[in-house]
């Protein structure tokens, strides 16, 4: 039954609305177990002049973007091999772990590292989830690989996952974990 | 700024309204770049019978448990060895995937697998995150992993991560990813 | 999907709060075509130091008693010859209309008129229904009459309707309709 | 005191929420002895893009019509013996008694029982009152009839009530009452 | 943390809904130690077509003007010895006491005992206060008096305090205290 | 019409929840010009575990005395001459001017000055009002004072008005004026 109301300056965009409704949806289903459709979400949206703390009115910040659509966007460009655009996503303090490495901080170690793990690798996405935790939102994708290895040999259905955090449109870690070498054991 | 009401039934405890409370402000702030501070969350509990739809009382279901608590419950079990009360935590249809395994569905496949694997393992947990998709609970647990090869050698600090998902007290699926074959290949 | 939030001052009883949401479910069913179930109702309900107009609180009246148990006392109270009971629920300046009679103010004038139409009737009810318009409620109950003519013949399934008009406990008025003079001209 | 508010969608046209507004007054005073100066109706509209149930956006259905129009523009379509616009106002399964009569379906059956009872007739409204109860709206019309007898001699201030259940802009059914009988009895 | 929320008829500018937002934030910090950062205010506006007070819908009345810019313009309008102006805001009825004065009812009473306490007078404000009690606006305006004796000589910095009563644009009383005679006796 | 909700947290008394209606319907009318019967005030009371701001459940701080009341005990303190009881009410830093002081700070200061000028002095008040601006409650009190002159001549009738800026239970500042010099020179 729950019934939510949110009330927000307006200014926010379909897209935007629809985004912040879900995750009020999702927020009580994770603790009320209502189906989907008994769950009510009502945006009040309220001009900055009626809106007022300490007697002072608002204005509304520009919306967080999709962080699901930061972390594709960061994998696209890395997929395309457009360092300059994926080196741009990244957050001053940026740290990323994949199987078997220390943290590293840049897009050249991690080139320099998997250069000897395959020629190529692309990723076949399956689930894609996003939500906020502690000051950033955290995004989740998991799928499979495919690719060659360095000796020209194809692969492909290597299962893996990515931890991104996001604040805004930046990235502020990724940790990588997949079985590329329970596969390479094989 | 956002203010955020919701009209719940009376009956959840203190610590089932924490967490709605928490779940809604994260889903505020996933869309929203508001400072934890300036979102507000007001639960407006009814007595059943001062709320109707289609003109009649509804009671309350029981809240969902607190997914975190589920998973951690079911590794606890595991790792203690204690099986039945595992076997007891899974849905009807469960279904996990470890490192370079095909799908399986009870708990003695896992322990066929894994024996060959290592003596025992035991998981220290970095992060616990819950957030509500689709149908069901989603957990994520990572951390690292310690324990004895089956040559009685010791390993430690070996990164893991879970993915469960969760339906009031049952495990529907269970996914691992580690770097336990990354190690090993040393 | 209308949702419908009363803000009453507490006080109220179950019954009385359910007959509330009935007719707020109504009132939005008679203009929105929702579903019965799309309809939902929120009674807030307030202490009267809580709420003040005009900067003073407020006591909350006593409920209208159901205006569609008024009505069915006093035809009770009418077919079990309680002419005291029946009489002491009628307001001042009660007017009441029956077939082919002007319209009457007192009890004993519809007993002198009665006798020379029937032995005694009595009424089987098939719907009874409430509302308010205007500044009373309105109660119409329709049904079949049975009973004996005056020659001691017995009757029965003769169609009535009555509309009474009921301000609190006290009827203001009982308008008559049926087919008894149908009935004895065959 | 009571104050309502009712969340709907934007759409309805100032005639139509006058409609509802006056609707959940009454549904107020039906049960709480309230003025009608006292009770305060709040329409809040909401943009569809506002509005969720399942995460979803729900566009508003259109108003039902006024019942008591509906009523009305059918005894209007009798009167004026236009039986093609009377009989696209009937209902799949539409059913009718008249004093006397059994349930009849069409008008045409209504048509030559009534040749033998006037030559026609006219009604003159006294009370038009429409509400809200099961799943359909209901309409009371009361007042006198005028009209010819068979032979040709003029009648005048019968009283009749006509109980309507509408659906939509369609009659489900029609139940007559009058005292026609009494006054041919005298 | 109190959070008001103020349903108002649509209609009022911007410079009228700070007004009133100011308002209710001070309403509140009178009983609530909140810090002035922690009262949030919102105010809700609705089209007279979607509120009714006993089915009838109501237009908004126009603001009071802001008591305070009243009192100031009447105190420039006597500064500038523009009498017709002041008089001109004068309430029927309206009352003035000044040190040492019986109440006066008329501006040329004022002038006439004025004239021999100083050949003119100017007011320095250093705090202009208003709210509202009883069924007026008080406003309170305090500071310093410069101008010159009847003899010609200079006078500065003598305290002073009026406090006017006013209803929408007309004063309805004036008292006023200073240290003139406090100056003159040293 | 306008109608005022405010959402506190539960803990308050009766009498603290009188001032905050009173305080709320004031506001509304410094703006709106709606009769003081035409402003409903709804005050919803939470649990402090159904509210929260940034995730964290608040308490509700003591209410803020009522200012007058302070004001008039404080006055009664000084008439009575009980001065470690009006010593202990001043904050630290307070101030108090009066007719022909320069700025005083400690209660010593004002009976050294003002034991020249009256033997004794009672207030009788006319009008308490209080508002709270800036950061803190204003009082006003004004009315007349009685009392003794040095000579031992009495004394009646003499207006006086009194400032007092208050945060809690303690006293920021007093500034008086009255007609004493005025009511001497004559």
């Amino acid at each position: 039954m729950p019934i939510v109301e949110a009330h927000i300056l307006e200014g926010y965009s379909p897209e935007e609305k629809l985004r912040l409704t879900a995750a009020l949806t999702n927020a009580i289903r994770l603790v009320v177990p209502a189906s989907d459709e008994a769950v009510t979400v009502m945006l009040h949206e309220m001009a900055p002049e009626n809106y007022a703390r300490g007697g002072t009115s608002r204005s509304p910040a520009p919306a967080n973007p999709d962080p699901k659509q930061v972390a594709l966007a960061y994998l696209d460009a890395m997929e395309a091999r457009d360092i300059d655009a994926a080196e741009a996503m990244l957050a001053t303090g940026f740290r990323m772990t994949f199987p078997g490495t220390k943290p590293m901080s840049s897009i050249s170690e991690l080139i320099d590292w998997a250069k000897h793990r395959y020629r190529f690798v692309k990723k076949t996405n399956e689930t894609v989830e996003a939500f906020y935790e502690g000051d950033c939102s955290v995004v989740y994708i998991s799928g499979t690989l495919s690719g060659e290895w360095p000796n020209g040999e194809a692969f492909a259905g290597i299962r893996f996952i990515d931890r991104f955090e996001i604040k805004g449109e930046k990235l502020i870690s990724q940790d990588v974990w997949n079985d590329i070498a329970e596969e390479r054991q094989k």
